[in-house]
């Protein structure tokens, strides 16, 4: 709670009131939460690109089918103890290998056909993570980001580079390389021929500004029952981007952060906006800094921050506390707690 | 500043008082503070990986002739009612062009003995920025990071996508092309060839981790008359770098940020603790969401977040006020502002 010292003496008074009334309340709230405080918590994202209202039944239930496989994956590494690092990971892959999200294979093309991909993980008891970012055969961009943080002094590797490390990195089992066309789907090809028409036809829109439509991007967030929290993020990024575009997905802080002081956070959208505001770390600095929970730090981010129709994010504090919220017309998401409560939606 | 609600009665009687000291000793400070408050503040850092000890008088010299001459450049383009971002891109042009300085012209060598150079600006007016990672061919990269920002709706172009989008600015006279050679001095080949046999003896070290050995950065804070606040930094990143590594400096909000609301702040060090840690935001975030000052978050990141020896920063904020901090043996540095006081250093 912040207060100014323009306080009279009444106004003191009132505070000192409401203080302990606060006070009693945030008592009780944690007195419930200590009973209620789950042993593991995860949660995952498939984008805030989706657009239920334009889905048959049939997809929806593709995209419900698919978070909810991956979701008891991970689900099921945390409780038979296993890290938040592993449960981030894996569920990562397999969102990757499903042609449903825009990650891994079914990644939208860029401008001239091919596929760039960017993922970042991070590991929040150590503060410490990595990124890579425009690789084109690395089947799971997420793996290879884990291997930044875990064999590498760096955070952040990009393009021809991140795939020499990929090279140098051959003798693991999880690095599995591909055909830049391994990524490619009819769907997502059919999307891009269409956007590069629809670019074509703004002619009154500046000859170097190109519009970002597509919100595609998989994460997952977790506290594991050590206490340790974990995030990671993967996606093929902008439809028909040129210019070796890098969006918020590769770099901490941004698409990716976590501290086991705080949370775990995924983010998806216009990666332009997460960027400029550090939007992943901005989240963990309301809840340190201004006492935030990480319910109202992450409306304070899609409502205060963002404009709107910009995209969204997962979270998990602490205490195993999810949140999920976006301010698009939807995001395709799943959550689990030690708890078995279960929220799977695309929608509001 | 913050309460938590343990108060008894008389801790809040102590508060009340200490409250209206504080009251009236703010409202002095800030009277004072309208008084100096001056109407343009500028700030230039060449990194904080210099050691003045093992420099000789002749060197030293060098430096601070080199910060000075460069530092009145930027200080006209404000006093003359220039924006804050033209003092910004204009002073780390000179930064870059001058073979002193790891950014531009004197940038470090790559592990292929070339050289890959980031760079990125800040409008804190719009909290909009650019950002370029790994070019090889553009004279000034903090050029090519400004057009990011005005003439794309992205924040960070990489390696060969930077390259083709300075391609499309061939008719923009700031964006002038050279061979990668033209990056190379003497005394960083030398430097880079000292690092790999170093590196080659370091038979303990884990295979693939690297030695950030090197934290040469160029960067500049200003605030106009307007009162918009613009941040830059540019750099050749780690001597010896490989697997297309990127470090803080193309990043907003890692190694560069500015908002109108908060402050400007530059950062030179080891990149990914400023990435790690969202290091520029992060500075703003304390002063917004904790009230401290632009000293005192500096401080706190120099101090609490970083571990010794990582780097330091240069920051302003929006009354002015410059703060220049560092954790290594030495920052080269200066700074001035309307008041006509003039701050130009090399160690502590």
């Amino acid at each position: 709670m912040t207060i100014n010292f323009h306080l009279s003496a009444s106004r003191l008074c009132c505070l000192t009131i409401t203080a302990f009334i606060t006070y009693a309340t945030a008592v009780m709230a944690a007195d419930q939460e200590t009973m209620t405080k789950p042993e593991y918590a995860i949660a995952i994202h498939g984008g805030a690109g989706i657009e239920p209202d334009r889905l048959t039944e049939e997809q929806k239930q593709k995209y419900l089918d698919s978070l909810a496989a991956t979701l008891e994956v991970g689900r099921k590494i945390l409780a038979d103890g296993g890290t938040s690092l592993d449960a981030v990971e894996q569920t990562i892959r397999l969102l990757e290998d499903d042609p449903l999200f825009n990650a891994g294979r079914g990644a939208v093309f860029n401008s001239v056909g091919g596929h760039e991909l960017d993922a970042s993980i991070m590991d929040g008891s150590a503060i410490q993570g990595g990124g890579v970012a425009g690789v084109r055969t690395v089947k799971n961009p997420i793996s290879l980001a884990r291997l930044v943080m875990t064999e590498t002094r760096h955070v952040l590797l990009m393009t021809d580079g991140a795939e020499r490390f990929a090279d140098e990195m051959r003798d693991k089992p999880q690095i599995e390389r591909v055909p830049n066309t391994y990524f490619s789907t009819e769907s997502r090809r059919k999307q891009w021929l269409e956007t590069v028409e629809k670019e074509k036809a703004k002619q009154s829109e500046k000859r170097n500004q190109e519009t970002p439509t597509q919100k595609g991007t998989v994460g997952c967030v977790a506290l594991d029952k050590r206490g340790n929290l974990a995030a990671g993020t993967s996606t093929g990024g902008l439809v028909n981007k040129k210019w070796g575009r890098a969006g918020d997905s590769p770099i901490l802080g941004a698409g990716t952060y976590a501290n086991n002081a705080t949370c775990a956070v995924s983010g998806t959208g216009t990666g332009e906006f997460f960027i400029r505001s550090s939007a992943a770390f901005h989240v963990s600095a309301l809840m340190a800094y201004k006492g935030l929970s990480v319910d109202e730090a992450a409306a304070y981010i899609l409502k205060d921050v963002f404009p709107p129709d910009t995209g969204g994010l997962i979270a998990v504090d602490h205490d195993g506390h999810i949140t999920m919220q976006f301010n698009t017309a939807g995001m395709a998401r799943a959550a689990t707690d030690s708890s078995g409560k279960v929220e799977i939606k695309l929608g509001k």
